[in-house]
């Protein structure tokens, strides 16, 4: 490890939280140099929610390679582009009757965030953007703009530019509607709120810590939009690409965003983002946003193949299935441990468990990690275990890793118990 | 091509300018759908110096892919990260003496620009960053605050943030020393300019018009930022990795930033990009700063059989080589023409030629294009026609290319001679 | 008046609201140049709670000027300064333990509010300002970004600089404590509202359309300020010197702010502007905020008499007893027409009648002066008739004045009444 | 004193500078509590170009408070703003053939600023301003950003918003000339200087240290403005009202600016400001920008009464013929003391000696002090001894005054040789 700590920078993260070398890995296992398997409930925060080194994916990219296939096409077309293209339209596109044009940002999910925000802002010649507490969006200057949390903030980088922040579905608990809140606030000229670009939102909020927005919030939220000639931005790139179930998120509300940041696992593991918008706001010049790897042919290779997953419903039905396990045993931990974890949130595949004592989820991804299973944490205090394994992840090994939990969660609570009574005779 | 037509966003520019659709490449060629081959002349803006598909980076990562490596690590410690980092170390900084610690930020040199800019803020305090006149660093939004050209920037996008943009060196002819005017504004507290807390600049600007900073001027200013107390950041994106001669581009003028900004070519084609800071300013704390694709392991297996061209001087030789057959050649090619070139500029192997006639520039690269080359324009009015082509071209291709461009401004000129005479009888 | 239209700026005002030209005026009466006789309920927008000439004011203002006294000061000691200062301190502070410091700004309202943010963002070493909804604070660039009302907005002043603008009390309906809310988004560290230097208010809101803030709400506001270490700024240029009875408006909730904004009618008449503040926060360097007329000597001279008001409470009894009068009469309008008015609102001598139906206060402020009456409005809408005699109105004009109202809208009920039947014979 | 320092702000700065409490005023004559009779050289700055107490303005204000004359009116129409309005047109526009709009602002320079630059990017939709180094335009926040010392910024403030700082005239030298380089950045739009809306300057700089920008720089800088549309405004608020011969300080370069700002003498001592404007820029919506004292009749009567020394060209004259005494005098001060002064410059009545040697000038003015002459400093480092004496001054007193500076500077030269040679015999 002398190597990471002599040359990489203070910001390296996982590799603390994580403190071994991984060497390779398939499907939802990882296994370090010296050849001990994890179970990866982590899935690269959301980007592998086919797995890793998913047999498909990786064959079409060793023959691609083979085939001196194009690698690197700035935004020319190319072959695997077009396949790309054509793919997302018959699979993702066409059936769902989204009329999306599709825009390759920087293969990051923040430059598809900066995009959006700046096309929204052109479109409407309106510079303010509506984000919500507790949202994550990337941190580069003008995404971090609209992100909540104050970690990633320095005073010096600049204000929050032309952002406000405003209360998510359940902020001030269940019985206030914050769409409500925000509708008031639009309303009044005096409110010191301009009037908006754009909104922009997860539906379900991950790094904030897996909250939910409700069907109803969603359906009004949209509503209010229309109603104030306001853009609605669904950003997609962490619960898009069928983490809830159906390929976008905000399929369940039944409401079509006028643009959509994808990112993340649409590249099957390979950097790739795009912005979708509705074809009236395509209103860029030539070349107007570009960046040098927006044409990651590799990419466009590997996300064809992992499209073919939504030639029919099997993956959106294995999500459900998997889902209700990993809800019904998330709850059952929870039930044993009241005292612990004060709620189970979550909707297809990404769940999380809120763990009040401070600290004490982190404790819980350790022991996990010392019982070979990688989790991570979310919410503002680091305050949620958060579940995202990968979505074609077999059932054997979803049950294995939620009973790593469930242990881990046994031991620790003993370990305390003992050091507590000082029994500590181990 | 009516896919792209009917579902990629207008922002498209390339697939303009090159209307087919590319298959396959090869070192410095590429391939149509048709069979057509093509002289890369434009290395997708800088990313592929060591030219499409290079066997020892295709080899490498096709194993790789075959053995399950890691492919998508977050800032995981990885096998793949770990010889990227021995090798980057070994080839790149210890011959140089150059002791900076490495952040790999999102793997798109915007995010390498704005992960610079947010740390330089955070550690000195201040918010102010200098940028020059026609430098280019990126169109996210902080990266956008510190790129000159206008054609990027909408005023609903928020104002150039805490930036002040200075004359680059030459920027008021041959006579006039921009440092002095630098100097002349930084030391009066009256001038306007808060103290920055940095520099930034490309030390050939290549988007800005192939504009090479003299090394008197860049030790200048590297004194000067010494001087005042201002971190000094290179952005080295587009001129690094060997394309003017050493790896740096700074390494012509003996000076040592205090940040260095590092991608296109890094990656072997693959997106990658880091920072490279002195120890003392890694101040950041761990996660401060985050991106999905941080960890693109499969660059990293690129990037580290690309830096073995590093392991001895000889592609420093050959960009030598070559680009002195480049400056030959365009300067005969400026001669002849001298009606209608300029300037001839360059450095090792990033070349211009100015073409003050509006428009012309492009219908040269138009017409190129129509002869099998690819090559690409620069500066804030497309006036400039820009060579980079791969440092790894083969001689007698880098002629035939030259020699396209002799041609096609030969045709181009007598089609104009022909409809001005009438004499259109072809 | 064809002077004024030819070469007054299109954004005079009241010139348009009040098409006459007044000549003299005393108490609460104007006279215009033909000796028509006005009863003035609108006090310069709270500039002559003293009435127009009061007779102790300009006597000595006059005195001041025959004996040749300093008129111009900038911030030079002058015996009309020292005993402004002294008197100040005899009649306002000591007398309510409070020890501000003082400052004199610019002698306009909205110089002290930039002057109490400039402040308060240098001391505390944060940007952001907390504001509430339907504030008023003033139109320049930093106390425009505080101010709610969108009408003074444009789009290209720049934004609305590091200012989040949070519900006042009472905005969501009387069950909603907004405290809580601005509590819950400031204890969590991902809400994207940065913990601010200061919140600012004004405790009844005068052109926010007369909303009075509750005592308890002032209080726990107070107490959220302590707790997390923010600074309470009261800007008291409307509401405070006696309009709400005491001296300073927030008396009545025995909080005690740690910056105080002063204007409007300490100068009697004449402009005169005070940053009041702790003494630990007074971390100015000489010259630092400064201002041509901020030693506007003959201000201080009418300021001294007018504070001859406040030796005893007199004054403070006479409020009370006339914004009894005001309360029961307006109560008793509101009575008579329950259609047309919905809320009667205020405390002391500032009170407010809200008609919401569209355009129809504007109505009733015309009806008005065409009876002699000159009455302002308030709100978002302009949907606010708004009351602010003098502090020394005698009851007989004050009952006039209050009959002119009530007459105002029979009339015009009327009028629309004979409208809708056609029966409009007169 | 003891008040000051109890109460007064640690802000405080020219008490600090003339340490005496002043009770009476006349002309150019100041006296305090002891009787002790000073010469004012320093006029508010700039602020009381017809004298203290002029004895015409002073007996029409009393008038006008004896007569029970409006004294606050907002905006409404007066008899006093009328005649006002009137006088201003007949002895200031009209044979000037200005067809200037006029606009009262809150009755301070900054305002006026303020309202300049925000009607400015309204009517242009930009944002951007050229300001000028060493530039001074107030210190509230929109003023702020254009105004150019360090020592009134604190980074917390907020950025310089949407300012872009260029050089003065003759900032870099007399052969530099700073219109050509502005026109350079204009021109290029890869240059990251965005159009501004307007360019704001001085036409001396007075805060900045007594630059005079020469005729052929005005000239050329509107004419530069006219070519890229432009706004030009002419900041006159210290230079304006006299001070360099003319009413306006832009007439001796025959331009007439698109927006002029008045404040400082034009209320005769009474805070008063104004913005002019081209007619088509009044684009205003009625009361879209107020402030309580923007119709501050008291200082209309005064300012009538002002503008009366503008009936004819007696007050040009008696500048021009004082000016030249000026001159002759410093010049020959600096004659005598070319060790120690660098440079004499100036324009009809303002002028400055620059004193390199660190301190000296601000030890001059003391021993000035001591010597009862009131003189002021200007310059980014207080190195310019500052000299505003009334326009109305009697030459015996400029003499006089003069006088005490040169003695003031040999006194002090022989101190410290005394000191330097161990001679300290007194």
């Amino acid at each position: 490890m002398r190597i990471f700590e002599q040359l990489e920078s203070e910001v390296r993260g996982y590799v603390r939280s994580f403190p071994t070398i991984f060497k390779t890995a398939k499907g939802s296992f990882l296994w370090n140099e010296d050849g001990t398997k994890f179970i990866d409930f982590f899935s690269g925060a959301g980007t592998l929610n086919y797995g890793h080194n998913n047999p498909i994916i990786s064959q079409a990219m060793i023959e691609h390679l083979q085939n001196d296939g194009i690698v690197h096409g700035l935004d020319k077309a190319t072959v695997a582009k077009k396949e790309f293209l054509q793919t997302f339209y018959d699979n993702i596109l066409a059936p769902r009757n989204l009329e999306y044009k599709v825009q390759f940002t920087g293969p990051t999910g923040t430059n598809a965030v900066e995009t959006a925000l700046k096309l929204a802002r052109m479109v409407k010649r309106r510079s303010n953007i509506i984000a919500f507490t507790n949202g994550y969006h990337g941190l580069t200057l003008g995404s971090l703009a609209v992100t909540g949390n104050t970690f990633y903030r320095d005073e010096f980088y600049g204000m929050r530019l032309n952002a406000d922040h405003m209360p998510f579905d359940g902020y001030f608990g269940p019985d206030v509607n914050t769409v409500d809140y925000l509708r008031k606030f639009l309303s009044d000229n005096s409110s010191g709120i301009d009037l908006p670009a754009a909104v922009i939102l997860e539906t379900v909020q991950g790094e904030g810590g897996i909250n939910v927005a409700s069907v109803e919030w969603l359906q009004q939220l949209a509503e209010l939009c229309r109603e104030f000639d306001i853009l609605l931005i669904v950003d997609d790139i962490q619960v898009g690409n069928g983490r809830t179930g159906n390929f976008f998120s905000f399929e369940r509300a039944g409401i079509k965003p006028d643009m959509v940041t994808v990112s993340k696992s649409i590249g099957g593991g390979m950097p790739l983002a795009m912005l979708l918008m509705r074809p009236e706001l395509d209103q860029w010049k030539p070349g107007e946003h570009t960046g040098t790897f927006r044409g990651n042919n590799l990419a466009f290779v590997a996300a064809t193949q992992a499209l073919s997953y939504w030639e029919n419903d099997d993956l959106t039905e294995a999500v459900r299935y998997k889902g209700q396990i990993m809800e019904q045993e998330l709850k059952a931990i929870a039930e044993k441990y009241p005292q612990l974890i004060s709620d189970v949130r979550g909707l297809g595949m990404v769940w999380g468990l809120e763990i009040p004592r401070s600290g004490f989820a982190g404790e819980i991804a350790k022991e996990c990690f010392e019982n070979d299973l990688i989790i991570e944490l979310a919410g503002s205090e680091d305050q949620v275990v958060k579940f995202l394994p990968a979505l074609t992840i077999e059932e054997e090994t979803l049950r294995e890793g939620l009973a790593v939990i469930d242990k881990a969660i046994g031991d620790l609570l003993q370990k305390k118990e003992d050091l507590r009574t000082g029994d500590t005779h181990q």
